[in-house]
């Protein structure tokens, strides 16, 4: 591919981060470098990535390092390497900072990172020549309250789950929503979800699959004990009231996109509602959401109709 | 029960109707309308209403007629007696006038028809003392199109469903939302459900159950012939298009809640969204739907919990 | 492809049939025609077939006709070139005659038709050389009773589903089971399925896929009105019931794989248990039914997996 | 009620357990002592039962003392008082005896425990007068190989549930059946359920309600990260083989009818079949397992129809 120069760049300073220590994180990581080098623009990696073991830094060429935690403060644009995984972990450190995020898929099809490794310089370039689309996500925030104390905190792109911490036993607890009661739910816990993570763990749950636009949280109960237990959508401003039955018998946990749980205990509650800042996805020009399940849940693949023909 | 006459009531002209020529819905209508004249207050009542079989309009008393599409632009509030059913049926002649509507239920459960008649007096006493909330409910438009015309309008509260007209034949058909492809999609039709209507037809369809307050639309796949295809919620705004796919082999029905279906042929369109105007339902006190999901769904009712004990 | 003599066949009498009108159809039984001649053996093809409008007669070379209800009684093996749904219909003329049964694949991808137009001479060829198995289904009979005669029987190899004929109007019906009372169902209908018909019609409707060795059947509910009806595997030999309720207010039908509906009426019973003959399949060797899952379903096909990935 | 000396009965001696220190457990032991007491007939219970804390055994009268793994082979019939859970345990205790099992019901809705405390003595009376049946339930017998060596075994009445010790993380794996290749699956585990266990975790899941009279096994996938992941019902007879892939990366463990959980490893196999023996339990007059599901899923309850109504 021979490369174009790109004036007048829609981004100054760019950022690149990578989690995973995989030989295809690295070889995009050298790509993207070598990208930005022949087109003359500086980039910024943070140090975490800088020292991935796989990792060659000096094949970098010249790059500069900063902190994971001032990466988004100090660039226009932050390309995340990886899977979704990857870009749930960026979101996080990255959301404060209100950069735009655009990521580079390395994991299985996902629904987060929009460029795929045979486009990366294509898409790059569209992309600073000012082609694309920036979109907003919201991401959730947990709190465990005990009394007036906030004793955690953390916050999800995807998804908070309220879980049987170990194995397959049930769970006793009371659900809230706006201070309305719910209901009492024996079940193996229960998906709060964002509309992004509505195509996650939700799914799998038997959630419906929400268009990132909305506003709206999704509950999505864990192998509930009556078959009336149902997903349920509420307004992305909801409330939602967690507290566990004195007759639970089952140290319940909490998660947040899939980080390490945190015990919650009879005396607390756990009060999931909408962050105050944002993530801001940058997409490259012609992705749509209807195209990402198309190719990634299999629509209109005429492999899967298992139906009559004649 | 000793009636107390209610000073200065909320509202000044009420308007009473009914659709099912039974016995229960007759006799919640003669409860009704001797409630008014124990409390001096005017009722009218439409000549539908007036003249269903089963009802001695004498025994009525005073009571002011009118036309069903009148009824509505000259009252400040009309009681619906029946079911569900009924009170789909009025909103497509109320929503015109903006005027609340409350339901009095004598059908099975229901989610829109929240007076008993075992609470009925108490009820319309609270109401007429201005204890009630009003809440807004969107209702869908659906237009048949053919070129530049539209051939054929219709609205619904709850759905608007395609469907394969006779029998268990699939449909064939082109999915676009807000000018987006979306899937092509072999099954036995779509349902597209409004929050209020995402606790009927489009829930045993697998759909989630939407908060009310909610602006989106769902689109429930009725049996679709791949395992990927589920329940989508999309934005209250999005403009749903179909189009039958030129293989199609089943002459496609629409019905829009619930009423005689029109086809819909494939050099036309079938175009969903909202419609500009809204329906007010009246609330009495007490009635979140939260609790209407507990008693209809049967949440919380031990009867149901399947799983084990010790 | 060069052509090996099959020396003494294991099949002395082949028959050959289709159904849909299909170029690619017409092909197949073109290249079945050449492939026998090349071999030197007889073929029997059905006057049906023998007419189709795109089929040239002359070409199909020296082949003797017979009436289809004939062919299955003249014939050793029988071969149906098309989809699942011609193999549907060759079951029910064939059964019968309890001639083994083997499908060529013109149509979606199937669970019935092992043979893709690719691999037909290969297939054919071990085939002759006695590579393959037979495997049993067994049908379902179907019979609408009235007082003590039966005004009406069909026979099924998937599915027979009763239905509310037009439209999206709800059927009232009572289940029995082997004379036992299951339920009175409100709901869009019941499919009764063979474990064959596991993976048509009633696995949209969230039915199991059931392993075709199973003596099972399958009644799935269609759109039930309550989230508390699912499923239900029963015994092979149980004797289904079905009895509309009085106040059911729709015309019921039922059909049997697919064809024609007939109606229900309220005072008929539709009686469903199994055939007493079985369809022999003949599989051609390394065709198993998880493999035939797999290509269908599209199990382990990373690009559907929507899960998080780092 | 004025009790009626049995002459005769049925069973010469007789057995009772309970697990659960429960006041209502003990009350129904009681009870059950009384009325074994009036007819003059023996009764014996087992030592973990008479040592429960809250049972004063004196209160109990005369009554003979075994241990709870001979209680057994020493009784002709096994009373067991509690829930659903009680029964499991009992069945894994009893069931190489042979000896028949009635369950009397302290728990909540049990689909095991046919006897309602209020009906108590009828019942009693009816079973010692010879009025019952006796129904064979089939258990699995789960192995953990580690090469040729079975490492841990043990036995389950409704399920082998295979599950991600802690928490939300996802299992890979590979499933056999018989020999033969299914698929490769990311989920958070995979259920194995014997009909009897149909209606209770595996149903929670999306399993189908198999009757109990059936030989099959239903593998259920727990939120599957493919959408095409469907339960799926196989022969009794069936060999289940499964082996954790080596990408895998959290814990797999393994629980056998809600036992404490034990790990699987990398290097060895999960392999589950049908245990050898059956339990029998014995049924009072009047119970049959549709009677059980409209009484415990809530069939034919009004109070569930979310359907329309006019």
């Amino acid at each position: 591919m021979t490369s174009t120069l790109i004036p007048n760049p829609a981004f100054g300073r760019i950022g690149i981060m990578g989690r995973a220590n995989k030989p295809s994180v690295i070889q995009s990581i050298y790509q993207i470098c070598d990208f930005f080098h022949e087109q003359g623009l500086p980039l910024l990696i943070d140090h975490q990535t800088a020292r991935l073991p796989a990792l060659d830094f000096a094949r970098l060429g010249e790059i500069a390092t900063i902190e994971r935690s001032l990466l988004g403060g100090a660039c226009d644009l932050v390309i995340v390497v990886g899977g979704d995984g990857s870009l749930l972990h960026a979101a996080q450190v990255l959301v404060k900072h209100k950069v735009p995020v655009v990521g580079v898929n390395r994991g299985r099809l996902g629904f987060l990172t929009d460029i795929y490794p045979d486009d990366l310089n294509v898409k790059l370039t569209s992309i600073l020549q000012g082609h694309y689309q920036l979109e907003d996500r919201f991401l959730l925030k947990m709190e465990i309250r005990q009394g007036a104390h906030v004793i955690y905190e953390d916050m999800a792109l995807n998804d908070i789950v309220l879980h049987a911490g170990k194995s397959v036993h049930m769970l006793d607890f009371h659900l809230k929503i706006d201070g309305l009661n719910v209901y009492r739910q024996h079940s193996d816990g229960l998906i709060a979800s964002t509309p992004t993570g509505s195509t996650a763990y939700a799914l799998s749950g038997g959630g419906p699959i929400i268009h990132p636009s909305m506003d709206a949280i999704c509950l999505v109960p864990m192998h509930p004990h009556t078959l009336s237990s149902r997903p349920i959508v509420v307004s992305g401003n909801s409330e939602i009231k967690i507290r566990i039955h004195k007759d639970n018998r089952t140290q319940p946990m909490v998660s947040a996109d899939g980080k390490p749980s945190v015990p919650l205990n009879q005396n607390q509650r756990l009060v999931i509602h909408k962050h105050p800042n944002k993530l801001t996805l940058l997409h490259p020009p012609g992705v749509d959401f209807f195209e990402a399940c198309r190719t990634k849940l299999g629509w209109n693949s005429y492999a899967e109709e298992f139906s009559m023909d004649n």
